[in-house]
């Protein structure tokens, strides 16, 4: 089982609050929870930095990052590469890509084939942005010092500290009960709306109550900010929730106790139409 | 075995010339020479592209060449990730992330430690800069398309042809002699001088005798058009030796038959002073 994946457009926000210690959990944290979802065990992790001119500092606090989110799953820092790479990379931009290998036995790989209509959906709270959504954010907000540093009451902190929240990771949490798992999906870029589907079997849908779970004030904010549609938003944002699982409503009850901020927001229908997903 | 690499700013060369069929083949086949270099046979590739607008044209044309390169060394193309990153890079400027596995037995691994003084080294041509000096190429002459259109008979084609040459693989042709072989270096940024050491046992250092075999004209050109000292050609270029071999003086022959265009460039020699490759 193996992934790669970068961060996108966060490392600008990095970038301009000059803070880089954080940058690599969020990757490692990706990849972790992308594995994660087929049941797998991260066991080696591989990174590379690609910067115009290379500034020691800012590799050392990004190596720092994906040491620590490594250390915290298991995973194994087995080596990347540092490029400097003069013309591509502008000023101190500088791009991040991690490249993760896990395990699973065979028969125990999850992928959604057993999954039926009236399977509860259950979704774990995101910490924020996670990875997704930094390009549309930067443009409705801009990335300037001055935007960044504002306070916001709503969210209890600057909007640079709110979007430089790491990614969180799923994996503790959800190692103990993946026996109980009949699909999962990490909600990365497309959100909800494109990251279910990949694990529901066909004729069946993910029907969602909305009012079921909390959507953190960050996504209020950025849908009054640029006046954006709750479509857009959904197929944009996590909108809350980073980690969907689904299971038998049978067990539901010994994972919402595991892990008591699981919330059932959802359940397996037949599909009617097209839609995939279905947000009440 | 793992390992993860770019092809560094050979993508500007690639991307001056809208030609973006075989940067993927480049990319691929340094991959596969940093892991033969244990006596790893490659199973697995994933990749990362990343793009300010994604060009599917150019997606495609990147992945017909990672493809076909993996096809050739038998490697299976697992998957990789298309990032979309507006901010990031500029106008059509992309990166381009390779990731390898392979695996060899423990006890075949070829780490440099029975490397003894007397050893010979054999050099493999390479089919020009590979992946490595291209910042250095762009600072001297520029990437405009009159500069890269520009013909040079010592080259017999332009420039920019010349540039764009593929990286070589040298799998097929190592493969069934890595019994024979004592250790190898991949000739990437840093070339010789950097390279060779990395698989030198402590105590010993390579003497090179420079003679031996032909650098090809673009070293020449690049090194008149910039003054360029002949000690930073060989810190920066492979000068026409892609990958070393080191064996023993008795399978030289069985080597040299195998490989008619492998040269003996050199020898294992005792350390004295500080150097560990001497080129004369």
């Amino acid at each position: 089982m193996s992934s790669v994946d970068g961060v996108g457009t966060k490392l600008k926000i990095a970038g301009a609050l000059d803070k880089h210690n954080t940058i690599g959990i969020d990757l490692v944290n990706h990849c972790v929870n992308d594995i994660l979802t087929c049941g797998a065990e991260p066991l080696f992790f591989l990174d590379y930095i690609a910067m115009g001119k290379l500034v020691p500092e800012h590799v050392e606090a990004i190596a720092q990052g994906l040491a620590q989110a490594c250390r915290e799953v298991g995973c194994a820092l087995i080596g990347g590469e540092t490029a400097e790479m003069p013309g591509l990379y502008t000023g101190e931009d500088y791009d991040l890509v991690g490249f993760i290998i896990g395990v699973v036995e065979k028969e125990k790989i999850i992928m959604g084939k057993t999954i039926v209509v009236g399977d509860a959906i259950i979704g774990l709270p995101s910490s924020g942005l996670h990875t997704n959504g930094y390009s549309l954010v930067r443009k409705l907000f801009g990335v300037t010092q001055s935007v960044l540093n504002t306070h916001y009451p709503e969210l209890g902190r600057t909007l640079g500290e709110e979007l430089l929240e790491p990614h969180r990771c799923y994996y503790h949490q959800l190692k103990p009960l993946l026996p109980l798992i009949k699909g999962m999906a990490h909600i990365t870029g497309g959100g909800l709306v494109d990251n279910v589907p990949r694990v529901l079997p066909q004729g069946v849908a993910a029907q969602l109550n909305s009012q079921a779970w909390t959507t953190h004030p960050i996504f209020h904010l950025i849908q009054q900010q640029g006046n954006v549609t709750q479509d857009e938003m959904y197929h944009v944002f996590n909108m809350g929730i980073g980690m969907v699982v689904i299971c038998s409503p049978d067990d539901v009850g010994q994972l919402t106790k595991a892990i008591p901020e699981a919330k059932v927001i959802g359940k397996v229908v037949k599909q009617m139409g097209e839609a995939r997903v279905i947000i009440d």
